[in-house]
C-alpha cells in the first residue's frame, strides 16, 4: 500500500507553530509506552510538574499539561473557573483574544471586552479603569497575539487586576519558552500554553498551571464543571498526591516529549534561550528591513518569536508562501482575519530560531521578492 | 542533569490500555512534524478519515481523530449532540457507562438509565421497552465495557433503536479494531474510540464517526455547542472541504502513528485480526482455567480483547500485580468499583495480542500464583 508518510520531508517550520522539533524530543516521543498508571510514568509526570513550575516561575500546585492542544488549555482555563453570569472581562487585540470571548461566551458568562486595533498592544489604563467601574471575576489577556506579533504588557496588567479580586488569566500559548513568563511575580492564577510554539515540541498538550486562589475557586464551585474531559478537581486526583486515581488516560508519548522538550530549555538555561530568541528576532528585522520591508508593530512591542511582516504592493502572497514552502522547503504564516493579504507572519520559536534559519528565510525571500 | 525518560524500560502491556505498540508506528511517531495546513499533512488527514471509514465500516463523511483522549471523543459526541433538557437513555453496566451518565447530566440532559450488574450485559428487551415508554434524542451504550470486560450487544440494540427518532451514540473505545465494529448496518449516529486500545497506538487521539443525521442534528442547534475546542461544526472546516480553515493545531505527530497503526491493521486485513484476537482469547481462557482460575463474564458474553478474571481467595492481588511488572515486565489491570479486589483484567489487544504474549502471562501467573 501507497503510504502517504513517506510524502513528509523535513520542512523548515517558520509560521506561527508548529516549530521544529530537536532530535532528542523525537526521540523522547518514540520510547516505549508504558502504562498511564506505571510508577514510572508517574516519576515523569511529578518532574514534568517540577519542570513547568521552573519554566513558568511558579510555586503552584496544580501544574500540569492538558491532554489537548493549546486551545484545549484556553478551555480548561474558562471551563473550570466561569459559572454561568459570572462578569468576565476580556482584553481583545487579535484572533485569540477573540476566540477567549467566544470561549466564555460558550459557557454564559457575562463577557465585557476591550477591543484594540490588531497590531497594536492593550492598554494598561483603559484596563484600570474598566476595573473601577465594575466587579470582575475573572480578567484575560493574550501575552503573545500569534495573529498580530504583539506583545501585550501581562506584567504591568497584572500589577493592576492584584488590586482587585479578579482571577488573572493568561494566554501564554506563543510567549511561554520564547520570553519571560513570570506567573507569581506578575499575579497570575490561570495561565496555559502550548508544546509545538517555543517549546519546540509536537503539538498535542496544553501546559497549564493554577494559582491556589483559582484552585479555591474550582472547589467552591456551585455548579460541577460542564466539561468532564476537562474538569480539574478529577485530573487533580490523578496528577497529585499518593493515589493517583485514574481519570483519562494521559498522552503517554507526548509527556515523554514535553519532559525531553523542558530538559533542553532548561539545561540552556531560559535566560540564554530567551537572549537567543532576541537575537535572532533583531537580526531579522534588520534583514527584512534590508530587503525594503516593514514591520507591522512598533518595536517596543514587538514579539520575538511571531514577526509580523507587511506585504510589498502588488505581491501575490499565495504564490510568493507557495514558492518558499515547494523551492525552499519553508514554511511562513500567512495574515489572519483583517490581516489576511496584508502581512506574513514570520516564525521564531524555540528551536527553530537560529541564525542559520535567519539567513535561510532572509535569502528565500531575497530571491522571491525579486523573481515576483 | 538525570534524565527520568531513561527509567522507562519494554513492559509487556496486558492491562486495560495502553496496548504493545508496533515499531512502525512509533518510526511514523517521530518523522518530522510539518505545517497543520501543510498539502502533504492534509493528504495524511485525508488518508487517515479513509482508512477509518473502512474500519468503522461506515459512508459517513464525518469521520476523524478528535484532539484528545478517548473520553476527549465521549465528551465531543454528548457536548455537540445534547442541549439542555434533552432525553438521553444511558445503558450502564460499568464505569464507562456510568462515565457516560456523568457527562451527560453536566450538559444538563435528562438521563434516564438502565443499569445492569457489573459483569452482566445490557438487554436488549429493557431497551425496547423503554424506547415504547419515552421518546429519546439519544440512546448510549459502551460496546466493550473495559471495567468488567463484558460485550454489549451493540448491533441489536441498534435494529431497535433505528426504529425510534433516536439518535444511537456508542463508546468504541476498547472495541474498536479488536472485534467488528458496522457502524452504517448497526445504525450508529455517533461512535467514538480511542487510539491506545486494539489499535496500538499511543494515546492522545479519539477516532470519531457521525452520521449525516447526526451533523444535521448539530448544525440544527438551537444553542451554540458550550466547548469551543469539540465543537465539530468549526472542526469540520479543518478536516473537510477545500478550504481547510484553521481551528485548533491537529495532534500531528499522533496523526502520522494513527495513520501508521491503521495501515497495519487494514494491512492484516480487519478480519484476520479479529480472529487473532479471538484465538488468543481462547487460548488465554483455558490457560486461565487450567491454572484454577474463573472468568467474571459468562462465555458468550466476554470480550476477546480484554479479560476479566476473578481472583484466587487470600491472594495479595497488590502484591501479586506487583511483581508482575517488577520481576517479570508485565502490565495488568486491577479491578474498578465494585471489582476492585475481586478481579484482574488482562488485556489481549492489538498488537499485544499473540500467542507468545499469552504464553508468558501465563507462565509469570502461574509462578505468581503458586509463590503467593
Amino acid at each position: 500500500m501507497n503510504n502517504l508518510l513517506d510524502q513528509i520531508e523535513p520542512i523548515l517550520l517558520m509560521g506561527p507553530g508548529p516549530s521544529n522539533v530537536p532530535s532528542a524530543v523525537y526521540e523522547a516521543l518514540a520510547r516505549p509506552t508504558i502504562g498511564h498508571l506505571d510508577p514510572v510514568f508517574i516519576n515523569i509526570m511529578d518532574g514534568v510538574k517540577e519542570q513547568l513550575r521552573t519554566l513558568f516561575k511558579t510555586e503552584n500546585t496544580l501544574t500540569l499539561p492538558i491532554s489537548g492542544t493549546g486551545s484545549a488549555g484556553m478551555e480548561a482555563c474558562f471551563v473550570n473557573l466561569v459559572e454561568p453570569g459570572d462578569e468576565v472581562l476580556i482584553l481583545i487585540n487579535g484572533v485569540f483574544g477573540q476566540r477567549m470571548q467566544d470561549v466564555a461566551t460558550r459557557l454564559r458568562a457575562q463577557v465585557d471586552t476591550l477591543v484594540y486595533p490588531w497590531g497594536t498592544p492593550v492598554d494598561p489604563n483603559d484596563v484600570r479603569q474598566k476595573l473601577k467601574e465594575k466587579a470582575y471575576k475573572i480578567v484575560a489577556v493574550v501575552h503573545a497575539e500569534t495573529s498580530t506579533g504583539v506583545c501585550n504588557p501581562v506584567g504591568i496588567i497584572g500589577e493592576i487586576v492584584k488590586d482587585t479580586p479578579a482571577l488573572y488569566l493568561v494566554d501564554a500559548v506563543t510567549s511561554f519558552g520564547g520570553i519571560e513568563v513570570d506567573v507569581d511575580e506578575w499575579g497570575i492564577d490561570a495561565i496555559y500554553s502550548g508544546t509545538q510554539k517555543c517549546l519546540s515540541c509536537p503539538p498535542g498538550l496544553a501546559p497549564a498551571s493554577f494559582s491556589d486562589r483559582a484552585v479555591e475557586v474550582i472547589e467552591k464551585r456551585k455548579t460541577k464543571v460542564p466539561n468532564w474531559y476537562l474538569d480539574l478537581s478529577l485530573i487533580i486526583q490523578y496528577w497529585e498526591g499518593a493515589k493517583r486515581a485514574y481519570h483519562h488516560t494521559a498522552p503517554i508519548n507526548m509527556i515523554y516529549a514535553l519532559y525531553q522538550a523542558l530538559a533542553l530549555i532548561l539545561e540552556e538555561t531560559p535566560a540564554a534561550v530567551y537572549q537567543r530568541h532576541m537575537t535572532n528576532h533583531l537580526s531579522l528585522v534588520e534583514g527584512l528591513e534590508r530587503l525594503g520591508l516593514e514591520m507591522l508593530v512598533a518595536p517596543e512591542f514587538r514579539l520575538p518569536m511571531l514577526n509580523a511582516v507587511k506585504l510589498p504592493e502588488g505581491l501575490n502572497e499565495g504564490e510568493a508562501r507557495k514558492a518558499l514552502r515547494m523551492d525552499h522547503k519553508i514554511e511562513i504564516g500567512a495574515g489572519l482575519g483583517p490581516l489576511a493579504g496584508k502581512i506574513w507572519r514570520i516564525g521564531l520559536m524555540g528551536n527553530t530560531s537560529r541564525a542559520e534559519n535567519v539567513e535561510r528565510i532572509l535569502s528565500a525571500m531575497d530571491e522571491i521578492l525579486l523573481h515576483d
